[in-house]
């Protein structure tokens, strides 16, 4: 991976609205001195070599699902103005060739094919009617996205999805002039839709701004903000709401508790209930803002119009300050197309949100024979994450493990979790004490707060948050309590570098967000018998915030069984290895790269110490003075950015005059750039974390530079 | 100051529910070794010397108000439980006495008076029916816990409040078992809130919690998080919404734009609008959900249930799950604790939010004399502020005058603004480009996103943000601006320490978690004439996001006149003074304090270098191998956490090899600890940043350590 200015390799402005310019930048190099004239919208898919530039890892021409299940309609349609003259039942067939499409195009990657299933009619509907990319289309999850990416010129680089130089599995600015904005981490589509509208009325432009948000979403406060905000400037905007919960919530339906939000049965209870319609009688005079007039599908669209649906669930839009409209069956092509169109010829209208149901049989019907597939699929999948003799494989089942038993024990323990998905692994915490976990959804703000009132309570609670979502509560960790000195446990998950995930889910920087803290203790397991220790640690640490981090990855034993863990002494490190010249303090996963390191400098008999810091902070400055004392080189590795684990190390050894001495000091950190998505191995060559890194920069150090090189080149 | 911990001297354990105890703690050494048993719970007025122990800057006896005013029932609260027993005509008078003594201490200070007048008859009603401290009450704004404060037995100490020693001007547990969470940036007493009324439930306790929100912390999103998971979770808790919205936003009534949020505009229509009584008769059947029974106050607190407002205000709440009652007049004691008990009465009623009112023309005709009073104060305070010439003299007026400057120029440059109150110096940018300013109110992570959809749209967002508050739009800064490479301007006000706002507004860890961001530009203004090259600068870079902060305090040259600002070479520092040995490098406002460093070691005949390093990011490498190469000593210096400025340099040193050779490297930031409320001068001495600090370290390093010694006890 370059910088990411590499992803502009011919230099197309940011807000070029030129279709071909755009296309000239994301087909590839061979068309780089091709007349722009010329060049038709779509690439040609028959052709091979060299057309495809940085998205380049082209599927094998035999994978080519179109080749065997015919799509007719779908191979005509080279970009979203295609889809300006079909017909409805055109549109309509569509769809159901795109479902085919994303069927065969996800079939035997991980990717959950529901998200996308459900927002099919959608996507069609709104590339019918909106002209992307002059319109702006905003996405705010990725994964419903995939019907948008295969209308906008990327279907025969669908399979390349998630992997190395293939499509992000995100919207992304930097792949395709479709995609208005990047969605990631959810719910930021309306503040980014309205910056643009605004933009757009200031600048005296005329296009159209539709910003797509889902269900889950809405527990997000940035939803709220950016709806109220959106009420109050009343610029012209089109909000929404992708009700498609079967989707992204399976199991809404198996009880109570597994919804997060009260809004979320709001919305669960209107799309199951048909019991709205009797309000719309009496509601037919409101309909008073819209002079709808003598268009033919007026009345049509008059039905979906607020008044239909009495006062649940619209209201709370309507006090936001946006126009209701729904809810719309969200399968019905027709239906959302003279919604939209409606809503699209709209002038000073202000905000309006569209509420689009997806019926979840529907989309279930056609998955149905997939599903079970799937299911035979994740069950061997699930066998084979597991050993023979069952144990775990992954820290976080290490984790959730080791919480367990320290739950059996200490019931003050309480899990607060929040973020994208529950982890699986969690399943096993909720089965045992579903009292004593609070799944709060896409509310990592509130998530924080409340895990501090629940330790004011009494409790201990374990907040548990994927690294990049941790820093949506920077905020609430800092003010609510580590300035109160609340002893709230964080787990951070997902830390380092996430593999297909890419950057966006990427956990950089919580190294250096947290240990800047006064009050917080940071660590990280170096493997699961640390982690298991942690777990420990943490659940008898009463007066102040702790933190540790684990990578997504698995864990470095695959046959460990689970024990009680033992606390660590806090601020205490440990040598694994003893060696001489140089030292090599690994901080939490990237312990295991310095033993790889240290294994292949033995071969070269280079003999380094490995220590593992298990801290930053605090620091063990008694391992820090042995370490200086003995070698001449300390090389600090962590698998976090610039002002973590190497800069507090620099800092202590600089104050205590050990820096001044004959120690010389490397950090090995993350790159100052974002790692696109590739494999966990990829990622770690690049980001030059590997044991082959490690040991070529020791090897440096000692004046063996050729052996250095051969080892960065292996 | 001291770590954090040493707030607990004698060892209180967190969570004491024991009265006598917490005030064995909040009172003093004096009564450490007495009999606990005798200790009244208010400490003697009359007592002088040794009985107040970290609370401890007493005003002078004469400045003792009530010798002045007569307040003969405040005289007799020494804590809430003496208020369980007035009559309703006592609690009246003693509300009266209240806000003569909030006149009377927060006159001839910069307080301002009106959150806490309106606050003061929901205060007394609070105490009077619940029983702090086994009752959790909460606030969200601390400028509205004065009254609160009084009655807690801190009154002998409210002329101490926001001096060094003396109470903080928030809620802060760490001060009084009364306060039973830190308020500081708003918004998120339900989420504590929530935490501690479902630990009390697992742990079988009965006591009430009570969260108080403020109208203005509707925009808020994670009040939405909070009270949607509220809503879901159903523990009982009761939502108080302080509305006092003439308190916090004074112009409201100016105009439309002066509201910022669709809800505010609901809220305060509502307010001033008496026609949802028309409601109240339709809709006494729905009260169905709480038994009201025979109780002989049932009949008043029906009036105020959910029915009689119709459809508006109240709905958005019962959709997020929480049972709506009001509004009440928040200044009618014996409505709002007939509410309260009923509300404190309930069993099994899940999360009630009671909306009260406070009548802003009340407070008004009482504050009215002191209101012209403070008027004139103000104006001679402005005048003071002023120079003769006219000229600004903060960096924010500076900074404004300057924006406004580069967008008469530039049509595309606006601004966006979030945070607690608007900087007064934008109101000159408001009158001149009233279209080109968006004051989005206290939510931060909508803030952040609209800016970066505003710069999609091809303007120029400058993003105005104090540097603690900034902490919650983290994610939004990562995620919809620096990954995606768009060109927002953050502008960072507030940076470093901030004097009587105390650790809860700090702006400490900025600098760290701004310049681990691999897009983003991060640059600091070390004078009035940097900051104003630093706008330009700004406003030129249309390919990343940039940010700049600078402090709170006065500028460097009073009389400073505004010209054009030249843009600076991105990544170019420079230096000041030229000297040998020792190099000292400052970030930002430290530069000034380096020179004065510099002043003092050359009356000792110490020549010192003297850099002023402009950029965190990209660091001007050269200037950098230049005061390596020619120096024995660099010395970084910055207003902020460790893991910033210096962290940056020391790791580029390091990998450089230039820390291999003959330079030794001090960093001097913000110690690790939070620097409590005092003035800027004594806060910054606390730190260790001033010239005599630098100065000392610089003669410690060449080993004149006696000199150093009388520089740090000077």
């Amino acid at each position: 991976m370059g910088t990411v200015s590499a992803r502009y390799p011919i230099g197309i402005p940011f807000h070029s609205q030129s279709l071909t310019r755009r296309f000239h930048c994301s087909i590839s190099q061979f068309l780089l001195h091709t007349d722009v004239s010329t060049i038709t919208l779509c690439p040609p898919r028959s052709s091979s070599e060299g057309l495809i530039h940085r998205v380049c890892a082209r599927p094998d021409i035999d994978d080519f699902y179109w080749e065997k299940v015919p799509t007719p309609i779908l191979d005509t349609v080279e970009n979203p103005l295609c889809l300006k003259n079909l017909s409805l039942r055109e549109l309509k067939q569509l769809a159901a060739e795109i479902r085919v499409d994303l069927s065969t195009i996800l079939s035997g990657t991980q990717i959950s094919l529901n998200p996308s299933m459900a927002a099919v009619e959608l996507t069609v509907a709104l590339h019918h009617v909106f002209h992307a990319p002059v319109d702006k289309i905003l996405w705010d999850v990725g994964d419903q996205t995939y019907a948008h990416k295969i209308l906008t010129g990327r279907r025969s680089l669908m399979k390349t999805i998630r992997q190395k130089n293939g499509l992000s599995g995100y919207t992304s600015r930097f792949e395709s002039e479709y995609d208005s904005f990047g969605a990631g981490h959810g719910c930021n589509s309306i503040s980014a839709g309205l910056g643009m509208a605004v933009a757009r009325d200031i600048k005296g432009r005329r296009e159209r701004v539709v910003a797509v948000i889902s269900n889950w979403t809405t527990m997000a406060g940035q939803v709220y903000e950016a709806m109220g905000n959106a009420g109050y400037l009343d610029s012209n905007m089109v909000v929404i709401l992708n009700d498609s919960r079967h989707s992204l919530l399976p199991n809404i339906e198996e009880g109570p508790k597994t919804s997060v939000n009260v809004l979320s049965s709001t919305l669960s209870r209107l799309q199951s209930s048909r019991s709205f319609r009797r309000f719309r009688e009496a509601a037919k005079g409101v309909t008073k803002r819209i002079g709808w007039g003598m268009h033919e599908l007026a009345a049509k669209v008059d039905e979906y119009a607020r008044g239909m649906m009495g006062p649940l669930g619209a209201t709370l839009f309507e006090e936001l300050g946006l126009y209701y409209i729904g809810p719309v069956d969200g399968h019905n092509i027709e239906d959302l197309i003279c919604v939209l169109q409606q809503v699209a010829s709209l002038d000073s209208m202000g905000p309006v949100l569209v509420h689009v149901i997806t019926d979840e049989n529907q989309v279930e019907e056609q998955n149905k024979k997939r599903f079970i597939t799937d299911k035979q699929q994740d069950e061997s999948v699930s066998a084979d994450l597991l050993d023979n003799a069952g144990q775990p494989q992954t820290y976080g089942d290490c984790f959730v493990e080791t919480l367990v038993a320290e739950a059996e024990k200490d019931r003050d323990i309480v899990v607060v979790h929040a973020g994208i998905t529950m982890e699986p692994s969690l399943e096993l915490f909720r089965e045992k004490f579903p009292d004593r976990i609070f799944d709060v959804g896409i509310a990592e703000q509130h998530a924080v707060t409340f895990a501090s009132g629940l330790a004011c309570g009494g409790l201990k609670p374990f907040c548990i948050i994927p690294s990049s979502f941790l820093q949506r509560a920077y905020d609430q960790v800092v003010h609510d309590v580590d300035q109160q000195k609340i002893p709230v446990r964080f787990v951070i998950t997902s830390a380092g570098l996430v593999g297909s995930d890419g950057p966006l889910q990427c956990g950089a920087f919580d190294i250096t967000f947290m240990s800047c803290l006064p009050n917080m203790i940071v660590m990280a397991p170096s493997d699961e018998v640390e982690l298991v220790r942690m777990v420990a640690t943490a659940t008898h640490i009463n007066d102040r915030p702790v933190c540790f981090r684990y990578p997504r990855g698995a864990l470095v034993e695959k046959s460990h069984a689970i024990q009680d863990g033992i606390p660590i002494e806090i601020g205490k490190g440990r040598i694994l290895v003893e060696g001489k010249d140089v030292a090599l303090l690994g901080y939490g996963s990237m312990v295991q790269n310095c033993l790889k390191a240290h294994s292949l400098l033995a071969k070269l008999g280079v003999e380094v110490t490995v220590a593992d810091a298990r801290f930053c902070k605090p620091l063990d400055i008694n391992l820090l003075r042995q370490l200086c004392k003995h070698h001449s080189f300390l090389i600090t590795v962590e698998e976090g950015s610039i002002g973590g684990f190497g800069s507090h190390v620099a800092q202590f050894i600089a104050l205590d005059g050990l820096l001044d001495r004959r120690i010389k000091w490397r950090p090995i950190v993350l790159p100052d750039s974002y790692i696109e998505h590739a494999s966990p191995n990829q990622q770690l060559d690049q980001a030059g974390l590997t044991g082959h890194h490690i040991a070529a920069t020791a090897l440096s150090l000692l004046g063996r530079t050729r052996e250095a090189l051969s080892f960065m080149c292996s």
